[in-house]
Order: C-alpha cells, then sequence, then structure tokens
C-alpha cells in the first residue's frame, strides 16, 4: 500500500508555465477561466483523488472485477470513489457549458487524467472511457442524441463505452464484422461478439451507452465500410426514464496481468433476440472517420495513463528509499546504516524516473495545450498549425509516455528490491498495469507506423520541418540562457540534428520503399520522441532559470527543475545517438531473415 | 500454453562452435567427454524439458506453491517433473565422478540449465539452488560431510536450499543477526528468521539441506564475522537414515508477481527449542569467502535464468506470429490477410529476440567455458587469465542477461497484441518471471557496483585492458573476412572505441573520486556488456562464415546466425553510443538533487 499525493506544484508549472495558460485563456470559450479557477479545480480534485481513489488501488488490483449472473460486480470501493466523482460534477469539467460542462479547456482535463492514473488507472478507465464516448456523441451526434444520452454522460450519471475489437479485428479495424440491420423505425438490430470491452459491464452507473463499430448488409469492405451506433444498456423512455434491458451481454471476461478491476469484456448483441437495438451516429459508412476524430484524445488519454503510474510509481519508490537503510554510502560515518537514497546508483535510478515522469507530463500537457488550440483559436492558421503540431506528436506522446512508464514501472520495482517483487508492497502492480498502455489504442508498433506512414508525409515533410525549426529555437534560447543551461542547449542541438537528419534520410529513402521507411518506424519514432521531450525539458529549463532570475516562486523548487532538465539532457536524453544507427539501417535484414 | 522444443541446433553451435568444446574435452577432468556425448546428453535432457517439464510452467503459474500445515505444497505435476529429473540422475551431469557426478564440463551444465529455465524456471530453482548448496559442501565441507549429505543432493534424492537474507540485510549481507552458538559436541545450535529463501520448505524431496549464514556470539561485526552451517531439515542419523524434524520451520509463504510456483518462503530457525542443530561448514568467521566462491556460479545461473526465458518467449512469440493474420504487408496481394510475421515492424520486434537471445547465449556459455579452464586448465597462466575473464564478466552477464530477459519478454507481449495481456496466453508470465532476475543474486545495481569498484580495478586495469585486446581482434579478424562481415566489423569497432574510453575515463576519474565511479556504475555496465555481447555476435559471424566457406553445416542455418548477427550489430549494438554520455556525465547532478 502506497500514499498518493497529488503533485500540485509539479502540475502548476507545467500547466501555468510550461503550458500557456494565459494564452489558452484568452480563446473565445475559456474567456471565464483563470490560473486561480484552474488552481483551485486541481487542489479540489487532488484532494479526492489522494483520499478517496488512491486507497482503492491495491485492494482493486488484489479482488478485480468479476461477473456475478450477467453483471459485472466491481471491487470494495469503486461504487463509492466513482459517486464521489460523479456526483461532485468532475466528469463535466472539461466539457461545453450547453451540455452541463464545466467549460475548462482540454489541457485541465489531461492533468485531471494524470490524477486519476495515479490514483486508481483501473477505475479511471470507467469515466475516460465515457469520456471517448461523449466525444463522438457531441460530435457526430443528432441533437436529439445529445440530449437524451449526452447529458447524463457528462454529468457522470450515466458511463459509456467503447466497443471497436473483435477476436480477428485489432489493430485492423477494418475487419470487423458485428452486422447492423436497420429497421422501418430508423433504428437498426445489431447482432455479433466484440472482444476487450473495458467497462463493458459494471455496477457503477445504472446505465450504460455503449458506442458499437459495426457493417450494415451492403457496405463496402474494410475501414469505409464501418457504421457507429449508440446501443445503450437500457433503452430509453420517451419521457427519459430507463425501459427494457438491450440484447447487449457480457459473456465473460478476460483475466489479465493488470488492471484487473476494470472490466475487460467480451460483448454479445442479439444473442437472445434478433438484435441489440441500436441507433446510427451520423451517416452509415463514416464511422470510422468518426473514431479518428476522437482518437487524438484517445491515444493522448493512453500516454496520460502512462505518466499517472509513472508518478506513483515514483512517489512510491522516493518514500521507500527514504526510509529504508542498507550499506554504506560514499563518505558515510560508520554507525548507523546509510538511508538507500543517499546511495549514488539509487539516486541515479529516482532522477531518472523524476525527469522522465516530468518530460513526459510536459510531453502530454504541451499536445493537449495544442488541441484546445486547434480548435479555438480565432484565426485559421494558429488552428492549422496547432493540429499539425497535435497530429505529429500524438504517436510520439502515446508510445513514448507507455514505454517510459514501463521503464518507471520497473526501476519503481528495483529501488524497492526484493520487497518490490513482493506483491503486497505494491509496487508491482504500477508495472503490471502499465503494460497495457504500450498495446492498447493500436500498439506503440502501431504508433509508429503511423508516424513514418501518415505523420511525416503531412505537408510533403513541411510539418516534421516546422517542429525541428521550433526544437531549434528552443536551442538558441538556451545558448544565450547563460553557463547553467549551456550543457542542456549543447546535448539538444545534438538531439535535433541527429533528429533532423534521420527524419530527412527517412523520408528520402521511405519515398522511394515504403518497407524502409516501415523498418525504421520503432528506433525512429523513439529517437524523435526523445527529441521532443528534451525539447520540453529545455524549455523547462528555460523557464525555471527565468523565474529564478525574476526571483518569482520557490528557489529550491526551481533549482530542482533545473537540475531535473540538465540530468534529462546529458542521461537520458543522449540515448537517441544509439537509435540512428537502428533507424537507418535499412529493410535488408529485416526483411531477409526467416523465420 | 505454449510449446517449448528445445533450440538443440543454436545450443550445438554456441557450445561446440563458439565456445571451444574440443579444447574443453583436453582438459584433465574431461578426457572421457566429446562433441557426441554431450550432444547426446543435451538431446536426451532437451527430449525431457519439452515433454516433462515445459507442459507444467502455466499451471505452476496460475495454481502456485502453497502452505499446508508447516509444509509446503508445489502444484500437480511438479514432484513428477522433478522425479522425472532426479531418478535419471541429471542433476548430477556437471559434478566430479567422485560423489557421484556425471564428470562433465560446466559448460554443459549452463546448456541444461538454460532448458531447465526455458521449461520451467519457477521449477528450475529447486535443482539449481541445490546446486550452489553443493558447490559450497564439495569446496568447503568436511569428508565427512560430502559423504553424508553431497552424494544425495549429487543424485537428486535431497535438495538444498540457500539461506542468507533477512529483512535489514539484503543488499547488505554483513548486517545479518541470526545467531550458532557452539554445543559441547561440536555442532552448533542457531536461532534467528530468514527471508527470502527460494524453496526453503517444498515436498519434492524427503530432506532439505539447508545452508544457513549466521554470527557466532563473538564474531567480528560485519562480513568479517559470518559462519556457513549445514541445517538439515531432518537430522541424520549414523547409518545414514532419517532421523529427527531438525526445528527450522517455514512461517509462511511471500506471494510474488512471478515464479508463483517457487516458494519463497521465510524460515524461523529454533522457535520451538533452543535452536535448529547446525554443522559449521570449514571455519567460523570464513563463511562470507564460501559465499564468494559460489557467487560466480550462482551468478552466471540467475544470467542463465534470463536466457531460457528469452528463448521461451521468442518462441512463443514466432509461433503466434507465424499463425495470427492481420492487415496487409508491404506488397501483399489483396485477399487473405498477411501473417503478422510478414510485417516489418513485427520482423523488427522477432529479431530483436531472436539476435538477443543469441547473444546472451554466447556470453553465457562463454563465461561457463571460462569457469572450466579456470578451474582445470594445466597452465596457471591459463587458470589466472581465465578466471580473470569470468570475474570481469560476470556482472556484465548477469545483469545484461537479465536486463535483456525484461526487453525480450516485454516484446514478446507485444507481438501477440491485446492477446499479450491475458495471463491464458502465457506470455505475460514470461514477463512476470523475468523481472525477478534482475532483482536477486545482487541487484543489477550492485553489480555495476562490483564492476567499477572490484572489477575495473584488477590489476590496475590490466584485466579490462586485455579484455578490451581480446575485442580488439575480433574486430581485425571480421575486418579481414570478407565485405559480408564489414558492418560487423565497423558496428564492432566503434564499440570497442566507446568501451575503452569510456572505461579508461572511469578509472581515471573514478580513481580521484568513487563517486563519480559510482555514479556512472550503471550505464557504464550496459555499455560494456553490450559491447561484450557485440564481440561475441563478431565471433558467432565469423563462425558462420567460416563454415558456410567450408561448406561445413546447414547453408540456411549458418547464413540466418549471419545475418543475426549483422541485426545485432546494426540494431543492438549501437546503443551503446546512446551511453557514453551518461556515463561520464559525472556526479554532480546526482549528488546534487533533493529528494
Amino acid at each position: 500500500m502506497s500514499d498518493y499525493a497529488a503533485p500540485l506544484d509539479d502540475i502548476r508549472f507545467t500547466i501555468d508555465g510550461l503550458v500557456d495558460l494565459d494564452g489558452l485563456t484568452k480563446l473565445e470559450p475559456y474567456g471565464e477561466i483563470d490560473a486561480d479557477s484552474v488552481q483551485a479545480v486541481l487542489e479540489e480534485f487532488g484532494r479526492l483523488m489522494a483520499e478517496v481513489w488512491a486507497p482503492t488501488n491495491v485492494t482493486g488490483d488484489t479482488v478485480g472485477s468479476h461477473m456475478e449472473g450477467d453483471g459485472v460486480v466491481t471491487p470494495e470501493g469503486f461504487k463509492e470513489a466513482y459517486q464521489a466523482y460523479a456526483d461532485a460534477g468532475w466528469g463535466a469539467v472539461p466539457f461545453e457549458p450547453e451540455y452541463g460542462g464545466g467549460g475548462f479547456p482540454w489541457v485541465v482535463g489531461i492533468a485531471m487524467q494524470e490524477m486519476l492514473n495515479s490514483a486508481n488507472m483501473a477505475l479511471a478507465m470507467a469515466p475516460l472511457l465515457t469520456q471517448g464516448a461523449i466525444d463522438a456523441i457531441l460530435f457526430h451526434g443528432s441533437e436529439e442524441q445529445r440530449e437524451v444520452y449526452l447529458k447524463r454522460m457528462v454529468s457522470g450519471e450515466w458511463a459509456g463505452s467503447m466497443n471497436l475489437t473483435e477476436p480477428d479485428a485489432g489493430s485492423d479495424v477494418g475487419a470487423l464484422r458485428t452486422r447492423a440491420v436497420r429497421q422501418d423505425d430508423g433504428s437498426y438490430r445489431i447482432t455479433g461478439q466484440k472482444i476487450y470491452i473495458t467497462f463493458g459491464e459494471h455496477d457503477l452507473t445504472e446505465n450504460i451507452v455503449h458506442l458499437v463499430l459495426a457493417r450494415t448488409p451492403d457496405a463496402p469492405t474494410g475501414t469505409k465500410g464501418i457504421s457507429c451506433f449508440i446501443v445503450p444498456k437500457y433503452l430509453v423512455e420517451e419521457d427519459g426514464s430507463l425501459g427494457e434491458r438491450n440484447d447487449v451481454k457480457v459473456v465473460s471476461l478476460e483475466h489479465k496481468m493488470g488492471i484487473k478491476a476494470s472490466p475487460t469484456c467480451v460483448l454479445a448483441y442479439g444473442d437472445e433476440s434478433d438484435g441489440a437495438v441500436g441507433y446510427l451516429i451520423g451517416e452509415e459508412n463514416a464511422g470510422m472517420r468518426y473514431m479518428f476524430t476522437m482518437m487524438n484524445n484517445a491515444r493522448l488519454g493512453v500516454g496520460v495513463e502512462g505518466l499517472g503510474l509513472a508518478e506513483r510509481s515514483y512517489q512510491q519508490a522516493l518514500d521507500y528509499a527514504k526510509e529504508r537503510h542498507q550499506g554504506y554510502a560514499p563518505g558515510a560515518a560508520r554507525g548507523e546504516k546509510s538511508l538507500i537514497v543517499d546511495h549514488p546508483d539509487v539516486r541515479r535510478n529516482l532522477l531518472t524516473m523524476r525527469s522522465v515522469t516530468e518530460a513526459m507530463r510536459a510531453l502530454a500537457y504541451t499536445v493537449a495545450e495544442h488541441i484546445d488550440i486547434a480548435k479555438h483559436a480565432s484565426e485559421e492558421a494558429d488552428r492549422t498549425e496547432a493540429q499539425e503540431l497535435v497530429d505529429l506528436l500524438i504517436p510520439l506522446a502515446k508510445s513514448w509516455c507507455t514505454d517510459e512508464a514501463e521503464r518507471v514501472t520497473s526501476i519503481g520495482i528495483q529501488v524497492h528490491g526484493g520487497m518490490g517483487y513482493i506483491e503486497e508492497t505494491g509496487a508491482a502492480q504500477h508495472y503490471r498495469d502499465a503494460k497495457i498502455t504500450q498495446i492498447y489504442e493500436g500498439t506503440n508498433g502501431i504508433q509508429a507506423m503511423d508516424l513514418v506512414g501518415r505523420k511525416m508525409p503531412m505537408r510533403a515533410g513541411g510539418v516534421f520541418t516546422d517542429q525541428v525549426a521550433r526544437m531549434r529555437a528552443t536551442v538558441t534560447e538556451l545558448e544565450g540562457a547563460g553557463d547553467g543551461l549551456a550543457p542542456i542547449a549543447e546535448e539538444l542541438a545534438k538531439a535535433v540534428d541527429a533528429t533532423e537528419s534521420t527524419g530527412r534520410w527517412l523520408m528520402e529513402n521511405g519515398m522511394e520503399d515504403p518497407v524502409v521507411a516501415l523498418s525504421a518506424a520503432t528506433p525512429f519514432q523513439r529517437l524523435f520522441a526523445l527529441t521532443a521531450a528534451g525539447w520540453l525539458m529545455g524549455k523547462q529549463a528555460l523557464l525555471a532559470s527565468r523565474r529564478l532570475d525574476a526571483g518569482d516562486g520557490d528557489s529550491s523548487f526551481l533549482e530542482e527543475k533545473l537540475i531535473t532538465a540538465r540530468f534529462f539532457a546529458r542521461n537520458v536524453l543522449p540515448e537517441v545517438h544509439g537509435l540512428v544507427g537502428p533507424a537507418t539501417s535499412g529493410k535488408d535484414d529485416l526483411m531477409g531473415a526467416s523465420f
């Protein structure tokens, strides 16, 4: 069992400093918001997470969710924790006031997601999947659908779920076979089976609004023939009350390595009838397009799961390192054994965890900031630029934050030594939970293919070039900012060089032969992501340094931000130089091997 | 559930090719052994592992070992699997014929360890810990102790266990407090409690010979006051029959993330009496020295656990990749979806797993070969050189093989996509099992401190310099061996340069300030280990190329060895260039940070 305290100072440094919160509050829909109201929200929310949610995390892992009859029972304390969240209206914070939302920028929602995931990632998936479903109905649903479903989802009264995957349609969504047949009344009857449906059934809310991808009888094959349906667990009467139970049922739950409290359901539609009742969202065959509009949010959300776990794992490792005595650190007087936090190698572990977690936060929040700008900036050029940045950085944020979550939680176990391997300690849970984040919402390999196949070619490489220019501008700023930042400038400059030349090599050679690009995808993705993270840690150093010079803020806090940024530049970022070779080694060995 | 087939061709390539098996059979005690008898042993043993042991692996994980009364019950099938191993005398293979051993070189025992760990790592720990206990009694026990205990341990009739760790004495063994008081009859009474005792109690054998570290009343503090005792579960009568139950009892079992079938015991000595009966091994206060003589074997053994898990994980991922269809690989005709093994990024995953696993095998077997030479070479100079090599490479083999086991088993999950996260698939078990190998027998951080603190300074750096020279000699050979090997020569040359210069920097700066050395320990250890692995993969390429030229062996098998070596050189080895910076970044950020 470990305590969790919301890292409010770190979050504030990132959300109101690295992220231009003032700028965001000048966007049209956020006129009512200011830094103080954001801080108040985060403080209050952090308290709920620390006090109510975090203590349920270990129980959830130990007990797990389980089936009873055709329902799913969540672990003790989950319903109460969810209720406290829903009753206070927390789920509504980042949504439009028109449907009961709080009207806060998305980046505030992302900060809340971080805390949700630190406190209890398995439970967090219930509201976060609901947010995904909200997005779909908000952007593509009819006014009636918004009235009937959306408001009660925003309020947290009802949950949502996303029903995409089928046994033979995982990474290849276009292969799905669930059928939807139109009825005379305009509704559809859905038949088929889906797997890996997170919170596809549970006892947290009285109704669940499933968003189901299915294929109408005459639909084209592949992704162009997919439609999206609302399939409520309970049908809704005209007066808004709950009616009949719809024929969508949980068949079984998966037995997973982690996030055990999050029920991963096999769902059957129409097993006991001529089909579950479904309502088309938007137009037929446009489902995949609708999914794409949610994809950036969903992928960023998974990256933030990695961030949340990393933060929790770091807090726990740090607590342990500050209470566990073992051996003598260099220079320690004989007598009482040293705290392990005094051993250099343990400090390397902790500083790796800390700096990587801060970089994950910087990357995730920056992407969220630009999601806000892309939606709401008054000038189209600003919106376009922000959207390009988001599109380019999403695969990096998703893959890097989740790969680093594996590293950070693994180090978290190492810091505990043998204790880390004992489940009661709780360190192992974070590691087991983290592994799924590298897989779902598109495996990190799929992210890499998205990066080299779709994102690098945007505007004939112009979007990538713009990002290189942005990073170079930070190098220039760092170079002009005094000796303390010189090592950061130097390391970042080398990393940007490596990223630029490797990116160019990739575009030239990958254009001629796409297999070369696909062969390079994973190492290039990591190289680019590390550099982007290093860029934001460079900005962090600039910000801390500027505030120190101005006497603006707690100087010891700011000094630590500088140390962390320098450590990242010298100890984490240099990995890029080991990735240039693999990213430019071509396809011959890969494609020539026999298996 | 996954099948396992002993990779006999790969093992033979390594043990009789990369390792100079002919040379070993010329050593005095191995005169009776030849390559054919080794091959016969490995084939027969591989069959037992594949047919009897491997199928118990998933059950063991699902059920786990549990306590009943004051005993421990192992999962169904374990006793039979152990019995089949013991009855056939497999445990005796690498031990001296004088005590019933088979008289085979240690490297043959290591190849068997690999298969044991692939088949069922949790169960493998019973015979492997017994081997550790055998070592101690063989080298330091009295003739009587060898007669009474050793023979029945070599035969597999009795098991052994190693009892070192206490709650406040983990990495810091010298802090242990278990007491041993000498009696008039020369025996001792042991009182205290130990934790993390692997197979400290079980139902596989009728007796267990515990080796217990304890402190006599007047012993010096720290590691210089530790003595080593035999504490049998059942006392042994003069006629060799089992007598009274000794007062060493299991108190509880740990609930672990992996190796769940391996009972990790808390043991209490003397809870119900004036002490468990123990018999001193060798002299009082020399226990730590005795432990050191076993340490290389034990640490190598843990590295081989990593190897075994990596091989199993690779086999499983490969099987899946060859039966799972998803999407279209580049250039595939529309129609039936492609096998995922045809996707470039999946091929990168598989080739990473394969090349790293081969490198782990090369490294582990090479160290084992030199353990044999160090013991049995006729010339003292040869023995010394071999022992130096072993001492230098042991921390690399332990840490690198186990860190890579984490990477390989993690990729193994990724190849399965969402299925990999479902426990029934079995891929996740390898990942959970692998994590402990980075922790026990000295965490990988402790290995790094051993490397920079004890091993690099050996012969004032001369041992390191010799190893650099060995690696350079391989570069030269590669350079002269034709175009196909040129990329390997080039990459290895760069890696050796990086290792040499970083090693020199470390010795110079670490001599002045040990904290600098300790701060660099972990990245330097990985840098050096990757280069050592790359060196052996270079030798693998030379060997394959020579055999191809000579028409000696299956040419397609040998071509694959070349591809794997080239892939390793271009895609795995370059990581060294990302580690130079971290290893030479000094101590300031590490020691300056506040936690």
